[in-house]
This record gives structure tokens, sequence and C-alpha cells, in this order.
């Protein structure tokens, strides 16, 4: 006997993918003819598993459909769901396979594993500017410098790499912690003066890794969330950016590093650099009781056991007030200095709560803000500490950095994954989120945590079996660079034209190579790009701010199998057609209608084209 | 049977110490009556031994006096003597002490240890401006930086300490490796802006570590001999150095690199960063014959297995005229922009021959140029590469570092020796370097090369018994350093009141602490210095500056023993004595006349004197 589910199919359940709260679901079973099973769907929602007949609908040559509706609960939740069959005194189940991804069904004799639906709010809408812009990450110290002034003169535990080409490494002392920070002096004039230079990609938003004071280079252990590093510059710096930004249609958003201050902050105040008492030089201290010490004052909790970062107790009222509600709290502060977004550094580790009370609040100061999560994972269910969180159901983040969609596309490309599966990947994205915000994600290929797009797609030797020396050393051969390249051109395009908010992870469009921490952190290479990367990303970002369908159009995956990953977005009568051929062996495609022009030539194409080894086709078609 | 004989003694041998060329040596011993002996003294001069027969001079009370007398060659070289008794059929010989030391006899059945005559040349003189003048020390990068200008801007391979008052420390990678070259940004401009500084310390000549054109920041690696390192300044920089030193009196010494150059130089051009064909390079080069290949071009001779350092072939004609003989070589043309004198480095790896023209080409460039070695042992029979070296004939060095005496008196300050050995080790440099170089030494108690003079005398543990991090952020503890400064002000009386030319390394004198290399290289702690031991060195330097007895007075050692040690000078009818307590214990001190004045008082002194411990005597008699 067969049984057919695939949950990636509206023949099999509608609406497809995540529904609203209260919202009618069909679910839909084929089952080959033959055999006497009565069948049903248990819906699990929280503890309770609540099993719906499902009825004969129809017969469909060799198959009867069985049919069962229920309602989405009333609010936003996950809910999951499998099917028992009963044969006789048998009974077996229907599930979810045992990755997880959706789609087709999997046959259990016991535990099934089940499907998710992700039950989300019904008033998701995340802001245009943000839904439809381009995104560029920029590491300000990395980026660019403007003028000979040495914002970090006299500060202790820096030390000044006196060319800006330098590879950068740190430096540790014997028993590996860090003796100095290595930095280049990049600072915001250097980020005012490439405005121009980002408009030529279409840049529209600025996410910057961490600003404010901190005694480190890339200022995750925040100092003092009141104030912008000096060695970045001064407050007038910050006046002009956000200026200057406005001007040329740029928002900013900033790293919010709420989870953990540095040791070395006003709040703790380890070693004794601030003027005010810190948790650790004093019970007393007004920030005592926004930290968690185990033995007053030497042991407390910090962030994966390290002591430079100590934890703080997010709920406490005063933390919250601080940096939350207050009048003045940190986030209002910045966002009347004309912040518009705030990425949260490790959102998996801060309560719901906390960013529920972050969103309302930045909501107050600004109903046309934005908050996107640090998650790695699908973030619709991951879980931390055991506990689900709750980031989709409406009043949390409006959007997440999708390493998902890294992870299908860079299998894919390098020959990890197929097609099939790297479509699957995506598939169960596309499944489980809300579609607000599938069509709101950050696609990244890289960010200051994981090595250099273009290293990676080069066949460069896996990270892990490198020692560190060789790490540093690290450069592709030509002949690397070359397959890199290729993919590269390839990843980007998709990345370009895909649902959601590409991010440029600064340098990536110039070619810069590296593993990661720190060597995908080096300074962006001005004078020295790989001009074949960099006239490559002009072209396709620039089409991609100008062109409607790919900012609002709906996704379809389209031919996804073997060495071919394509896929559609369609706006009115208007599709474009995206695939990419991974292997170095021309192919045959097949457009999906008649009366596609190549977007970059201009020329008419056949229905059946030509798609060479490592080649791609970018079309329209404008009478659908 | 009692013999006695004692080299430092005058009734033994006449005259004390070296002799010029030709010179009679009469030599004595005095031997117990009541045995029938004959005896001879012989005389090793180069393979060839000469006995000469001692004869029965005088009767002694219970002694009788023979002598024997000899005439020393006539050229410069070293000779050796010991003593041969016959008593019956025995023979049996008096020597040297095996530590060589000199001063009384040893007795030995065999192979005796000869005593020393070093025969010098009759010309030999000294500059006055150096004999007589106070030198300091400088590593430029870490003395003084003045002005905001970053030298250093775009030169790879450097970072840049973002505070002055940062730890430094080597940054290496995991095999040991220099990474990065840590600087601060010290100039020469920072040096001429403290000329007025020096001055407070009687300073007359300053000794820079190197300041050619190199890729490392300690400049031992010469790049381009014919370039100022841009990181130190420029040219201008040079000339306005030059011209303010000689308005200030200040005579100029630099450090002279000869015996080895940077991989990463013009001559050598590992790296290929210098347009011209190194010798790595090409066969072809110009400077392929300065350098021993073993195995073309990756083998090659280098400075104790360090491959970023190649050895020269000094002797080479086309180097050789090149560093000294050409009209314009490297020697005369900073000489021409006021350089008064060269201090060699590793004197013991240049050839005799190459430290001879050296001296010829400087003398004939400036009549009044010295030449000062890098010697770490009694420069008068220093061998290497078992070769007796020739520094002290006449024709090679004016003056060498005087290791031995910061040995002896570092010893003898923190107890490891006491006054009469200490002595014993003064007395053989006294002995063996021919009288006007003794008064020319250049007498140091810390250089780059050794740990901070501050830590030593601080009671602070072995270096070697600690790793790495320890040795970096050691700190003496305020007891420790309490000791440290009342033992540095014992030492730096001495040094500012012996014969010789006392240098400052710099920092010394405020204070600064650390191991050796490179943690004696911080940086000048300007507004930090420690006060106590800062106004002492201007009170006794400032008084040396003016004192004639001191600067050119004859030496003598005094009582010396125990935890004494005190000594003479005595120009004239004046006498200035000198005593320290090394013991913590006061005690008595018999002056060796009347009329004594307390040099920093005015007081009169009683002829037996309270010594405190950790005291300390300094005091002119005007009428002897």
């Amino acid at each position: 006997m067969k049984i057919f589910y695939n949950s990636h199919d509206e023949e099999y359940k509608s609406p497809f993918g995540a529904v609203v709260t209260g919202e009618q679901v069909d679910i839909r079973l084929r089952v080959e003819k033959g055999t006497d099973i009565s069948c049903g769907v248990v819906v699990m929602i929280r503890a309770v598993d609540v099993e719906f007949e499902m009825e004969e609908e129809k017969q469909d040559g060799d198959y009867i459909v069985y049919r069962a509706e229920f309602s989405a609960p009333n609010h936003p939740c996950l809910i999951h769901y499998y099917f028992s069959i009963r044969e006789g005194e048998d009974t077996y189940y229907i599930g979810n396979c045992s990755e997880k991804l959706g789609g087709e069904c999997c046959l259990y004799y016991e535990n099934p594993v089940p499907y998710q639906i992700t039950v989300a709010s019904r008033n998701i809408r995340v802001p245009k500017w943000y839904k439809e812009g381009i995104m560029y990450q920029v590491y300000v110290d990395r980026f660019n410098k403007a003028g000979d002034e040495n914002f970090y003169a006299g500060r202790k535990g820096f030390v000044r790499y006196e060319n800006w080409n330098e590879k950068n490494r740190y430096m540790k002392d014997d028993s590996g912690d860090i003796l100095f920070w290595d930095v280049y002096g990049g600072n915001l004039r250097g980020v005012i003066e490439k405005i121009p230079y980002l408009r030529e990609f279409g840049v529209s938003i600025l996410y910057f890794n961490p600003i404010f004071e901190s005694n480190s280079n890339h200022k995750y252990d925040t100092g003092d969330y009141e104030k912008l590093d000096s060695g970045y510059g001064s407050d007038e710096d910050f006046e002009e950016l956000v200026k200057e930004c406005d001007k040329n249609g740029i928002s900013i958003i900033l790293d919010g590093v709420f989870s953990h201050v540095g040791m070395d902050s006003k709040y703790f105040n380890r070693l004794g650099k601030y003027e005010n008492r810190g948790a650790y030089n004093s019970r007393d201290s007004e920030y005592f009781h926004w930290f968690r010490f185990k033995n007053y004052p030497d042991e407390y909790e910090c962030w994966w056991g390290n002591k430079s970062l100590p934890n703080v107790e997010e709920m406490n009222p005063s933390y919250i007030d601080y940096i939350l509600r207050g009048k003045n709290s940190i986030v209002k502060q910045w966002m009347r200095k004309g912040v518009k977004g705030w990425r949260l550094d490790v959102a998996d580790e801060l309560p719901d709560e906390f960013i529920q009370i972050l969103k309302t609040e930045t909501l107050k100061e600004n109903a046309d803000s934005i908050v996107l999560g640090e998650v790695w994972e699908d973030a619709s269910n991951k879980k931390s500490y055991s506990k689900l969180r709750e980031y989709f159901y409406g009043d949390e983040l409006d959007s997440v950095m999708n390493y998902p969609f890294r992870k299908a596309f860079t299998g894919f490309l390098t020959g990890y994954l197929d097609g099939a599966k790297a479509l699957k990947i995506i598939m169960s994205i596309f499944e489980n989120y809300p579609r607000e915000y599938f069509y709101s994600c950050m696609n990244l290929v890289g960010t200051h945590d994981t090595e250099r797009i273009l290293t990676y797609l080069g066949d460069s030797p896996e990270e892990r079996s490198l020692d560190e020396d060789t790490r540093y050393g690290y450069v592709l051969s030509d002949e690397q660079r070359g397959y890199g390249v290729k993919r590269l051109k390839l990843l980007s395009l998709i990345q370009a034209t895909f649902p959601g908010v590409p991010c440029i992870y600064y340098g990536d469009e110039a070619g810069m190579e590296g593993y990661s921490d720190p060597y995908c952190r080096g300074t962006y290479p001005w004078g020295n790009e790989n001009e074949e990367i960099l006239s490559w990303y002009r072209k396709i970002f620039k089409y991609r701010e100008g062109s409607e369908v790919l900012k609002r159009g709906t996704w379809e995956p389209y031919a996804c199998t073997g060495d071919m990953f394509s896929f559609t977005r369609t706006l009115g009568s208007k599709t474009i057609v995206v695939a990419v051929n991974r292997s170095s062996t021309d192919m045959i495609f097949k457009l999906p209608g008649s009366g596609y022009e190549d977007i970059l030539t201009g020329e008419e194409l056949d229905r059946k084209t030509k798609l060479k080894g490592f080649g791609f086709i970018f079309a329209i078609c404008s009478n659908r």
C-alpha cells in the first residue's frame, strides 16, 4: 500500500506554510486503493494531542484522497501534526522525515516525527525600508579610515597596524589570552567618505558591528552603552554619519549586545578604570544586581566561560529600565540620534520577555523601526536552554540572520548538497516562517563570525584541519580563486534575487579572503579590489535596487535538482527567472515560458537555452 | 717555605699593569729564607717561552727578594709569565690563580696559569670629549615622541601601541617568529625636545641604538645603511638633532652593525621589497659576494642561525669600500652629517683587520672621532673563534663597553661578591687594560641587552626561572623596589665617580623596571618617573660634569672588603673618596686623611665617620 503526503504541496496541505491565528487548515492524504484502512491527523497543541478523523473526499484513479480540517489556535504558537493509520489491528504513522525539513513524508511504526505549522499573529508587517532594502555590514575599524587623526591615541591595550594592508591576527600571550587588541583606525568618517561607494551597490541599510565604548577591537564587550567608542570618532561624526545616510536614503542598524557587558565596563568595572562603583567593586554598586555572582566578587556567571564578559540578569528591573524602558533608555537614546533598527546579538540568550519589551519600547520610539535577531538555525522552532523560542509570534523579531540560506547555497555550490537537497532546506524555512518574515530575512553569505565566502567557495581546506599559523597565512591559489570567483558570482546572483534583505559583508564584494575570526575581519583592500567580483556585485545589486519584482515579487522554486538550482520571482505580469549551473558542464535549461529576455544583455532567449558550466540565467518576462 | 707574589702590587711587578712597547718590566719574588732554591721568570711571547734567571736582590727580614727584568717586545701584543722554582730535584711553579684575575699567586706542580701583561702602543690617546664625557644611551622608539605625526604610517610589519605607557612585548606566532614589530613612535624630534632634560644630568654624549632603515623595531637588521629609518624622522630631523646637540656640547655616537644585514635589505633582498637586485635575487647582484651561501639562495650563513640576519663577508673588497674605504663610504657619509663616533655591534665577530681599517678611515675623516666596541668580557684577552683579539694594541678600539664593571658592582651590591672579590674583578681590568683605555671605558649598569638595573637590584627572581608571561608582567613589590632604589643609588654613585665614561641607559634614571629584551626596552615613563632616583641622578651626574677630579683624576682602590667598597680619585691637591656600605648595618669608616668635607652637604667630616646601612660617603679633601 502506498501513502503520499507532502507538506510543501498545497494539494496536501492548504494553505502552504505558516498560518495565522484561527485560520482553517486543510489536510489531505493520498492512499492507494485495495486495503481497508482508517486514518486521522493528530494535531499537537502544547501538551494536548487531538486526533481529527480523516474522511474520504474523493477517488482519484488508483488512489483515495482522505481529508480533514481543523482550525489553528487563536494565539500565536507552534503546532505539530502527524498521521495515524489503522489497518486491522495494526497502527502505523506518517510523519515528517527525521531531518525535520517538511515536504515528503516518512513511515513510522512508533514515535513519528511530526510536521510543524507555525501559527503567526495576523498583524505581522515588516517596514518597507527594511524589507525592500539592501544591507551592508560594516566593521568600522576595518572598513575605511578617513583622515590622519588617530582616535585611539593614548588608549591602553591597543596596538595599531602601521599599514592598512597588514594581515590581522590576535596577539595572545602564552595562555591564549589577548595581550593587545589590534586595530587599524577605521572610523565613522571613513564610512561617511564611502557612502557614494556603497550607493553603487544600491545599499540602503548599514548594519554596524558594535560601536559603543569598549576595550576591545570587536566591541562586543560593552564598556559604556551611552558612548560612541572614541576610536571610531566623535559624537559629531556620528551626527554627520546619520545626516549623510539620511541624504542618501540609508538607514542605520546597530548591534545591540545586551546579554553581557565587558568586565572592563562602567557597570562591572573589574579593572577599576571607571570612576564610579561597578558591581565588582562593591555590593552597594547600583549595578550589583545586574550580575549573577556565585562567589563575590571573583566568581560570576559569564558568557561561555569567558571571564571578560560577565552575563547580565536581563530581567533585572533596573537593567530593563536602563536599556529599554526608561525615558532615556539606551535604545531610545540611540534611536533619537538616528538609529532605525537593532540587531540583537545572541538573541537566543536573551529572554523572550526581554525581546518583547525591547520590541514594544522601540516601536513606541519609532513605529517604523525593526529588530533583527542573531539566530543561526531555523528561527521558528529554535530552542535555547530547552525552551522553545517565540521569535516569530509577532511581537519579538522582525527579521533574523538567515544562516540556513548560507548553508543551503554554499553547500549546493561546493557540491555537498545537490539542488534538491538545497531546495529542501530553503523550503523548510519557507514553510516554517510566517510569510512576511520569510520575505524579510537577512540573507547573508558571510559575516564577522564566518570564514570569508571566497575562501569557503574556493575549495580551501577545512579550517579545523589547519593550525593557527596556516590559517593566518592562508591565501587561495590562482586556481582555487578561479573556482571561488565563479561560484561567488552564482551565489551573489542568488542572494541579490532572493526574497528578503541581501546583506553584503564589507569587502566580500572586493574578493576578500580569510578563515574565520579574526581572519575574516581584515581591512577592505582599497585600491586592490578584485575587479571582476566588484563590477559583478555593482551590476546585480544595483539591478535589484531598481527592481520591484525582486523587492516585492513572490518566490517560487523552479527546477532544483542535481547541479541545478532555479526559481522565479513574480509581480503582476512580470516574472524573473534565475537559474544557476554549479557544474563545469554545459546543460540545456528550459525556461518556464516564452518571451524571456536576458536581463544583463537584453538578448531575447529561446525557451530552451544553453546554460553553461558555472553559468547562470537571469531573465525577465514582462507579459506573462 | 713561603713564596709571595702579587701582580697588583708594584713591590712585585713594576710598572703596574699594562706596559708600552719596549718598556722594561721589573719582577720580584719574595721567598722565605731557609731553603736552597733557584728561580726564574718564564716569559711567553707568542709561541716562544724565555726563562729569565732571577737573582737575589736583597734580604728583607725572614725573606729573600729575587728580581729579574726584561723588556717588553717592540710591537703591541699580549705576553704572559709565570715563575719556575727549583728546589733540589723538584720544580714547581708560581702563577696566576685559575680565575685569571691577577693579584696574589697560586702554586702549581704542573701547567701553571700564567699572568698577563698587555703590551700597548706608545701613542694611545683617547679624545677628551669622549674620555671626560657623560653618555646617555637612547633607543629612539622608546625614549620620547614629539608631535602627532606618525612616521611609521603605512609600513608593513609594524604595529604601534596606542598608549605610550603600554608594556611592550614581542608579538610572535606559534613557532616563535615575530609576527609584527611593536613600536611606540618615539622619534628624533622627541630626542631634540629632551636635550634640556639630558643636560640636567650633564650628558655630553648620546649613544643611539641603530637608526638606519630597517624592518624591525630594534633595527639591528639593517635594510639600507644610507638612510635614516623613516620611522624615526626625516633627514632634516637628523640635521636638526646634530645642530641642537652641537649647541649643547653633545656628541653623537651611532651603532654600527657591520657583521650582518637584514635579509629584508637592499643588499640581500630576500623578500623582494627593494627594487634593485639583492644577493638573494641573483648571482649577478653587485652584493652577491658579500654573503656566504652554502646552497644558493636559501642556505646562507647567518647570525647565530637567525635567517633574518645574513652574515656579511666583511673582508670582501666591495663591502670594505662601501662601508669604510670609499670616498663616500657609509661611515664617512654619516660622520660628515655630524656623527662623532661609532659603537661597533658584536665587535668580536668582526675581523681585526676590518676594525683596523674602520679606525684608520674614521680617523682620516675626523681625527677626534672614536670607536667603541661591544665586548662583554675583559677586552684585552678576548678570544673569538679561538683567535686572540687585538682590540687594545692601539689601532682598533678606543673604548669598550665595560660589562665587567657591571658584573663586579651588581654582584657586590646584591651580595654575590664581597668587596674584596669585586675589587679583584676591577683590578684585573685595571691591570690588563692600557691605562688610557681603563680611564676611557664605557661604564654601564644596564643596556638594551640586559635586564633593567632596578629589577636586578630589587631582588627579583632570576629571569630564567620564570615563564614568559611572568617576566612580561613582573613588577617589583614596594619592599623589593625599596631595596632596589637604595642599591641603585649606591651603584650610580660608583658609576658617576669611577674613571671612564659613565653611560645612563635611558630611563634607568627614572626607575624603569623590566627583565631583559624586550622588557628592558619599555618607554620612558614621562610624568611618572621615580623622583627619588631622578633627583639623585641629577645631583651626582651634574656634579661629575663639573668635577675635574672625577673626570681626570687617578683612581685607587681604598678599603674593599666584606660589605664595603671604597676608592679614591686624585688630581693635584684634591682627593675625592667614595665609600659604599652594601649592608643594612651601620659601620665606622676611616677616611684616608683629615680635611674631608661631604660633597653633597658641605659638612666637614671626622676622620672616623659613621657609614650608615645602605649609606655612602662622598667627600672631597682639597689640600692633600
